[in-house]
């Protein structure tokens, strides 16, 4: 394989071999071709494409790139969820106790926040005395021991992934539903999974702003992860507006806390965790002919859920009196500063881009990855779209340290004189 | 301008505003943005193209990336030819005297061999004592008294066409239209010219294989050198069999002194250097109506164009008894092997690029810029395409060292049994 024949193959829109693709990525791992080859190459990707064989070709070469789990020896279906990113989406923190609960084993590898959007580790390290990151013998054994963990990427995994995103970053080349397939794909499949679910977002908050670019990116992640020999089901789900009532740290845990309480929580977050959860149930048991929404009601109103959860955080690292006291223990910020509809009438539309965006200016989130975290900060929902209002009436309250004006959170809020209708949340069902 | 954004806007077929080429050009010029950024650019607008503003801006900034003549001081029009390349052109060493003795000043940057075709410099270097490496002042010196200068291309001339070459060739992106106009017509700017005749080559021993690529380049050189103020005129002259009667280095210049001597030579050779020089002419005083072709035979025919040649390469450091002496002070290599028609019949093809690779493995060119070269070794061809012949007859003959295989040299000749009609080699004029 020569390098710039190779370039060149994908210039001139012709597919790669096996073995070219091999031979490149892997030389690329091991720093034998320079980035600005790479680089070159990525733009004629962005731009000519890449078929099914050649997506599937590139995230083997991602997974190949670095090290990964071996589960065989743990006797669960193995299944994880997977999100393209959505403001307020906290889905992953009661998913993965709730389906440990049932005997499904989750090796949940999840990021870190980075733009407008929250990350899971960040919302677990509000709780005090977590650990997310642990050596991968500790992660198996909690595992073992919980059939789930929640689990940092470590730098061994994927090595070749955080090349090529390092490069794509800084070359315009992010926005490639290829090179994101591969790189989402990838990731996910060094844990060794029997079956994976995706929640592909779309709208204002999400990364695909349209429901057609969800729906590619989509039936793209669904064919390469099939390809690779894993159950794949997407979901496609509506990000027109933050899922669920709180955004930030502290108060997203403890809206999972409510929800694998059995407790009432807001609908949109309700109805898509429940929709992940059904699936990664069909997924694990496909000859089980349950009503997977019985029993996984049932195991929320039980507390089998949240028991799980107080053990696999017990696991890695919080302490017994903690746990007992959980609520009680996260940082909430001492001030509640209200947020006033700016006329009558009915929203229409909720910019979440903008609203997560405000929240990192609050220190909910971070713009670089060395920012330091305020877990304390917040923002509760009242109202969602298609929801009358008068004018000064409370939409939201934020939960900070002090007074400040709110203005620019107002003007995230559309609200028109027409009423305006409910969408739903989950749009379509991508399997192949 | 942001790097990433500026790449962004190729990608998506956007056109750059002037300010933005110029930042980006210059800081890459001045290795402020790394060459991952200007490779992923690069392929971007070998991808979706650039407008004719667009390369008019990055010829200047790679006319303004170094070092430029001032010539405005020499009271002459100033005008140069360039050529795309081709085996066995030696035009430029017929032109630059012959214009030199009608008072034109021909400040010609030429460059060397590599690959298929040879180079006017390695040509030149033929010639005992000939310095083609000269400092700026004594270029400009030799301008002043003879009117003429054969020139090496300085380090401190157009870095920046020199940086991008580099990581074009090392990333698939050589055969761009807009990328080889802004190279070619950058470095020739530099020369302070008036005009500027181009002769753009197609066929299989040119580096455009067919004439409509050949007539898009040619398009598009003149538009953009015409964009920068300065006369210029194409020609597209054939190139599917070597131009002249030899292929080498010191055979070639003994074909050009033949042609300044006023000799017959090869009619194609003749007929591409009149029409360059009468183009030149034109060019050069636009007002005179005069009989430019008959004036160019004169000054063949009276020595006038051979004494301009000979008082250059004594400027340029061949001693007086080497010039008195010209033909033999030329290395030629002592013997020939001559090679026959495998069959009889009329020549309907001639593979010139195959010529021009085996004679550099007889060490007539380089393959790397490193390599020697063998100045005696050459090629007589003394056949054309529509040319009859007989089984065994000699087409050509290799002046080498010692005997050696002719087959696959013959086999470049292809041989049919119906007549093949001899085309013209000067197909189009291009002016806008």
């Amino acid at each position: 394989m020569n390098p710039v024949e190779f370039i060149m193959e994908k210039r001139d829109k012709k597919t790669h071999s096996k073995e070219d693709m091999h031979s490149f990525f892997n030389a690329y791992t091991n720093d034998e071709i320079p980035d600005y080859q790479v680089a070159t190459w990525l733009m004629a990707a962005f731009l000519n494409g890449l078929n099914t064989d050649e997506k599937i070709c590139l995230t083997e070469a991602v997974i190949n790139s670095g090290d990964r789990f071996n589960l065989k020896h743990i006797n669960k279906p193995k299944v994880d969820k997977h999100s393209t990113g959505g403001v307020g989406d906290k889905t992953s923190i009661v998913l993965l106790p709730l389906l440990a609960s049932l005997d499904v084993c989750v090796p949940m590898m999840s990021g870190r926040g980075l733009g407008h959007t929250g990350g899971t580790l960040d919302k677990l390290e509000s709780i005090p005395g977590i650990t997310v990151q642990l050596p991968k013998e500790e992660y198996i054994r909690i595992m073992e021991e919980h059939g789930a963990v929640f689990m940092a990427q470590t730098t061994a995994i994927t090595p070749l992934d955080k090349k090529l995103y390092s490069l794509r970053d800084v070359t315009a080349t992010v926005e490639s539903i290829p090179l994101i397939t591969a790189s989402i794909i990838g990731k996910k499949m060094t844990e060794d999974l029997d079956a994976l679910i995706l929640d592909v977002k779309f709208g204002n908050g999400a990364f695909m702003k349209t429901f057609d670019a969800a729906r590619n990116l989509a039936q793209s992640l669904v064919d390469t992860s099939k390809g690779l020999g894993v159950k794949t089901t997407a979901l496609i789900t509506d990000m027109n507006e933050p899922l669920g009532e709180y955004i930030g740290n502290s108060v997203e845990i403890i809206e999972s806390i409510n929800m694998l309480q059995g407790q009432n929580v807001e609908s949109r977050f309700y109805d898509v965790t429940m929709a992940l959860a059904k699936r990664m149930c069909h997924s694990a048991f496909p000859k089980a002919e349950k009503n997977w929404r019985k029993i996984l009601e049932e195991k929320l109103s039980n507390g089998d859920a949240y028991e799980k959860f107080l053990k696999i955080i017990n696991a890695q690292g919080v302490k017994t009196e903690t746990v007992g006291n959980l609520r009680d223990s996260l940082p909430i910020a001492e001030k509640r500063v209200q947020i006033k509809a700016v006329q009558s009438g009915f929203i229409s539309a909720i910019d979440s881009y903008r609203i997560g965006r405000l929240m990192v200016e609050l220190k909910a989130g971070r713009m670089k990855i060395t920012d330091a975290i305020d877990f304390g900060i917040g923002l509760q929902i009242f109202r969602h779209i298609g929801d009358e209002i008068k004018a000064d009436e409370v939409i939201a309250e934020l939960i900070v340290h002090s007074e400040l004006e709110t203005d620019a959170f107002a003007r995230c809020f559309t609200i028109q004189d027409q009423p305006v209708k409910k969408t739903e949340v989950i749009r379509e069902v991508i399997r192949r």
